[in-house]
């Protein structure tokens, strides 16, 4: 393999392929990985790296990198690599291989990892049970301070994050929780018991990582202790997979407000699943419009200065209805905005929408006046844009609202579907008027 | 003040203000009041809430919460509270008041802690400075483990973020660092420049927030250390604040992609100055889309049903064209794409866009044949969707990485002055072939 075209892609500091290999941070390694085409790949994975590297990078590859990985290496490999990563990335790259695969090496396993594997795949990628590791530090509650010092001092390496201690009964109840900081500063021979804080942020296992995510983010946390119905300890969820949660969710907000789908991935027949099935849809949205305009047919024949008006009307219609709708979307995504508030937020947006309607509706009956010299045109096209573009708030504010409250993500509704929405009527506005008005019109 | 009235608000766990005041998490009292009008925040500021309590629930209120708090308390009151926050939110407190004020404020603090803050304040707010404290754990590297352990003892409280230590020379440079995982496995007699890791992840003062946030997702750090140009260590970021700038950073873009600026605080005329000026320059954009069809007005006199696919292809252009962008946009803004893939990615976008624009263009053709019964008004528009669809992807997926690349955020391309540009691109397109066969046409 040509060392020398791997080394285009190296990092300035690092010479040669092999002192980056040996000195970059797994996620710089992972990086560089990822760039690669994949018979560059391969040679890495099969002749530079040893397994215990490659647990430690693979976590940070993408999904794609990781099934790729899978394929090459064989199960007793996989066996060893997993038995060194800590259970949460384990279990994310268990999910980039098929059910056999993995069936078989599980059973290579040693018995008590693999089957700590094996339940946290039963759990919703989605939820707070797919995102915890098993690996955090329980004592019971009468341990001294002194006992569990001495304890960290040997066992902190297998741990993902030492800097709670959780503190649990007999039957793995969770009963409080303390920091290396608190068991630092205490008295030698004083119990967990006395020491903990009982009031414990912790949730349940099948809540929603969103949910989970706005846990973090308020109250500042590294770690969250995962508990089942009967309040025992199952796990704890790390700040770094908070951080990619609200990374992800994010995107895909984005996302659906564009209506495609997820990230692409450069590949071809899933990017236009992803795309198309959206665009046929809006098609037919559209042909709706036009079919609006040709119902209205004579009126067009009879002053074609009607078609003039109508990208204005169509496109300031949707750009208020997104504005709005954008703000209610976020907003209940980062949890400022809520249900209850849903009143006091569309009066906010209905009296701000009324200026903003009447400044641009009064703007365009302006124009439409002096460009075509005609007061009633100018009438017709101000009115037709003031009814619109209060719809559009309305509409914006109330349905993603009414979406979220049915249960569903109000992203969905955004971008061009109210978009859509909002032509249609406001075409049917502007035509209808101008038929009403059609005698003064010619 | 009714108390009656406010307990509608508690959360339901709590049967009296006064216990929720005692004993709810600051970001949980925090919400409570954010949500209360402003003479029920007053009753609580003034009446209810001591000064440490308002020092621990200040960093979770909002801006204009905090404004408002900093109005009602006197000067020596802000600076006992002061003293006893953090100074990266102390320092975010600050910025909430008027110049006059923060140098009286600073004025009554004690020498070491107002001087720290007069520096901070000099940093901008979007940089790694703005976001720094300045309670870090720093020792010299011949210090032993047994000794810090000792020092960790007794001054942790003071510090935001014990877990890990940073190691320092007599000049303040930043030499190394280690975990308190790491010190509690260590030797006692070992010294920390031969326990500590030389390999610091670390940030330049002025690097911008939004890399600091990259650095803490892809590493999967706790806290960063800030260094100046010299390699001194000036204070340190953490994890916290890093969750805060992700989530402003995808708000931000956002809002941008939807043409209206930053969140919405129910302020009339705020929100007016938001929205209003992009949707005036918007209206000039679609202004302009009437104009090309007004200088086609023959053609559209003559064949009127040309009117019935203004909708569809002004929508479909930008529609795929805000696909395109809106991948380019996140995936330069999470990191996932970089300038050097633009031309593999722009690529990947036309090979897409020649299979969608056509399937798209194929549709509608063969729907305007049926629907108007006039096979060439099919080919017209087919070709014209096809042409403006190709136009939209490239034009969405080159112009954000053209801003970027000119240092700009690519985030204020996005959605609606795109698609006005594709907008008036498309009908031209299709006006201009209509005009070609229009002996066919008719």
């Amino acid at each position: 393999m040509e060392e020398l075209k791997l080394k285009e892609f190296l990092p300035d500091e690092y010479l040669t392929l092999d002192d980056f290999l040996a000195e970059a941070y797994p996620a710089d390694i992972a990086d560089f990985i990822m760039r690669l085409e994949e018979e560059e790949q391969e040679y890495l994975f099969r002749e530079k790296l040893s397994l215990p590297q490659l647990a430690e990078i693979i976590s940070h590859l993408d999904y794609e990198t990781q099934h790729y990985l899978a394929n090459l290496l064989s199960d007793q490999d996989i066996s060893d690599i997993l038995s060194q990563m800590y259970s949460d990335d384990a279990v994310d790259f268990l999910g980039s291989m098929p059910v056999g695969k993995v069936k078989n090496i599980l059973n290579l396993m040693r018995d008590q990892k693999a089957s700590e594997l094996q339940r946290l795949l039963g759990y919703d990628d989605e939820s707070a049970g797919g995102l915890m590791t098993t690996e955090y530090l329980a004592f019971y509650s009468d341990l001294t301070a002194a006992e569990v010092l001495e304890k960290l001092r040997k066992i902190s390496p297998e741990a993902e994050m030492i800097y709670y201690i959780y503190v649990i009964s007999r039957t793995k109840e969770l009963l409080g929780v303390l920091s290396v900081r608190q068991l630092l500063a205490a008295q030698p021979d004083i119990q967990l018991k006395d020491l903990m804080t009982e009031h414990v942020i912790k949730v349940e296992i099948d809540l929603d990582q969103e949910e989970v995510a706005h846990i973090f983010a308020k109250y500042d946390l590294l770690a969250v202790p995962v508990v089942n119905k009967k309040n025992q300890l199952m796990g704890i969820i790390t700040v770094d997979d908070a951080i990619d949660v609200i990374e992800d969710e994010a995107t895909e907000d984005i996302y659906k407000m564009a209506a495609t789908a997820d990230i692409d991935t450069g590949r071809l027949l899933a990017s236009i699943k992803k795309r198309l099935p959206w665009l046929l849809l809006l098609l037919v949205g559209d042909l709706l419009s036009g079919s609006v305009i040709k119902s209205f047919e004579e009126s067009l024949q009879t002053i074609v200065a009607l078609a003039f008006f109508i990208p204005v009307l169509m496109d300031m219609g949707g750009n208020v209805g997104t504005q709005s709708l954008t703000v209610v979307v976020r907003g209940l995504a980062t949890g400022d905005l809520h249900h209850s508030r849903f009143f006091r937020h569309l009066w906010q947006e209905v009296r701000l929408g009324i200026i903003m309607a009447l400044i641009l509706g009064a703007t365009i009956s302006v124009v439409a006046y002096f460009w075509q010299g005609n007061p009633s045109l100018g009438i017709v096209v101000g009115v037709s844009m003031f009814i619109t573009l209060l719809a559009a708030i309305i509409a914006g504010t109330s349905i993603p609202f009414i979406i979220d409250f049915l249960g569903a993500d109000p992203a969905v509704a955004a971008g061009p579907f109210i978009t859509t929405l909002i032509d249609i009527s406001g075409l049917f506005i502007y035509f209808t008027m101008a038929n009403l008005l059609m005698e003064k019109l010619i």
